[in-house]
């Protein structure tokens, strides 16, 4: 059994972009094991367990992940990953990856894979909602895939705007309001917010959005209005529909499943997508073990390991 | 994060039986978080996912345990278990335990457990059927909470009878058909059947039978006729009914989990149990998170583990 500490190191988005859109194209073939996942609450928080097969890419495992809102006070990252990966064989755990800044990766890849799909500009304005870390894994997965001829940066704090834009000035950028951020050709919304942030009439016809901060119950960043005059695609039926971007509104009533145009999975393999250049489109993401699993695969290829005796 | 190896080592049964017994106590209270086991199938095997929070002990995490039955040939155990330790306050892995040796000491402390609040005597003729390493564990669980006066052990194997008894030398022992080894005072089915190897006939008013074999769907070991003239006492309702010994009698419509006389964790804490000494008691065990979580607890306070960085 092998532990990888940084296994992220070394890793190129291009490859992680391509191994996450592999993984969502086994996903639509069907064959892909993957049980929603399983919640375990503590007062300060969560960890969630998230075990897969993907045979197709001769890869198991489990991603165990915690969030903890409180733990930046405590120098900690509020969320933290580690990738257990079994050999489908045998059913030795064979390895153990820090997963850490791999989810935030993998999170990225699924945005860029969504904005190849779904955008219909290759040249674009990007908007980003939040400015942590969701914001900068969208941006630099995103200009894997598309030409960033802007980008517009939203935060609560003035002063997370100012570093996100200089810790990016190779791009064109501008610290707006939100709803100067919304007029953008791709949006992505990254903040933990429980109310919309983002109002119906600041979304154009034509843009694609990567609704990608709500990951539990209670969780949204969009008018449900946009919803209902969107195209809107998820990553799974019933995480989306338990944590997604679309939880809120359907609890309400106003958003059904049978409102859901299809899966990114089902995007990628060409049985989905986008219709005309006019329309709306969404990408509902709550993060699968698939795209844990994808991430880890070519991680293991990539680094070395320590040894861990087992069993 | 820090990775013990033989976390085994050093713990003793009465330490194990105590922590299990506490862990079925607190699961009584009803504030254990356990969702049920998610199983993930390969073509040879397959492996199972365990998260729970037991908050009386401070203890939260995940075991991963995979059932290949061909590892033998390959010099491998069949079952090989990974316990991941969770900070419930900052939500950290803090520890990694192989808890391949754990999973069958503590499926034998839960059998201990059993045996102790449902047997009516304290001296007793112990009943085994299978002689691997659940019959091992089982019996030295139970040793420590009754006086074993002979034991019979049945397996396929000539052999394995044989070595099992001149492993357990200091008992009067005998390799007997499966007949003689059901007249006993408790007896422990440990076997992967798939059809009953215990009929009903065999079975006497006053025994205990601790039922540990039957973990998947299909599985079974005793007639099912003894559990409709018998009390059956469950670990989980979820797992039991899924994969328990009661699985195959609940499909075929011989038995209904309103049949069902309680959980060990009611029993424990004195809601249910035996009601009188003729009465037949059976306990369907699955294996839960609870005690893969109460024992690690214990293992961690014991021993010393290789430090990992993490995050």
């Amino acid at each position: 059994m092998q532990y990888y500490h940084h296994p992220e190191i070394g890793l190129s988005f291009d490859g992680i972009i391509s191994a996450v859109e592999e993984a969502f194209a086994e996903h639509c073939k069907g064959i892909v094991q993957m049980p929603a996942k399983v919640y375990v609450t503590f007062d300060t928080g969560d960890f969630r367990t998230m075990p897969a097969y993907i045979p197709g890419l001769d890869i198991a495992g489990v991603k165990i992940v915690n969030v903890h809102p409180g733990n930046r006070e405590r120098g900690l990252p509020t969320v933290m990953a580690l990738t257990v990966i079994i050999d489908a064989a045998t059913g030795e755990p064979s390895a153990l990856l820090n997963a850490t800044r791999l989810t935030d990766f993998r999170t990225g890849a699924a945005g860029a894979v969504a904005t190849k799909y779904l955008s219909p500009k290759r040249d674009i304005v990007l908007g980003l909602i939040g400015s942590g870390r969701q914001a900068e894994t969208q941006l630099e997965a995103i200009s894997r895939v598309c030409e960033i001829r802007e980008i517009r940066v939203w935060s609560r704090k003035e002063r997370n705007q100012k570093a996100f834009l200089s810790q990016f000035s190779q791009y064109e950028g501008k610290a707006t309001s939100l709803e100067r951020t919304c007029d953008c050709d791709v949006l992505c919304t990254t903040t933990p917010s429980t109310s919309p942030l983002v109002r119906d009439e600041w979304i154009s016809e034509g843009m694609h959005i990567n609704a990608i901060g709500a990951d539990a119950p209670g969780k949204q960043e969009l008018d449900p209005a946009i919803l209902t005059r969107a195209r809107v695609f998820i990553d799974d039926y019933e995480q989306a529909t338990h944590s997604g971007e679309i939880n809120v509104p359907i609890a309400k009533g106003l958003f059904s499943s049978a409102d859901i145009a299809g899966t990114l999975g089902e995007v990628v393999c060409g049985k989905k997508g986008r219709e005309h250049d006019s329309e709306i489109t969404i990408f509902d993401s709550t993060g699968l073990a698939l795209q844990d699993l994808a991430i880890a695969k070519i991680a293991l290829n990539n680094g070395d390991g320590v040894d861990l005796p087992f069993p």
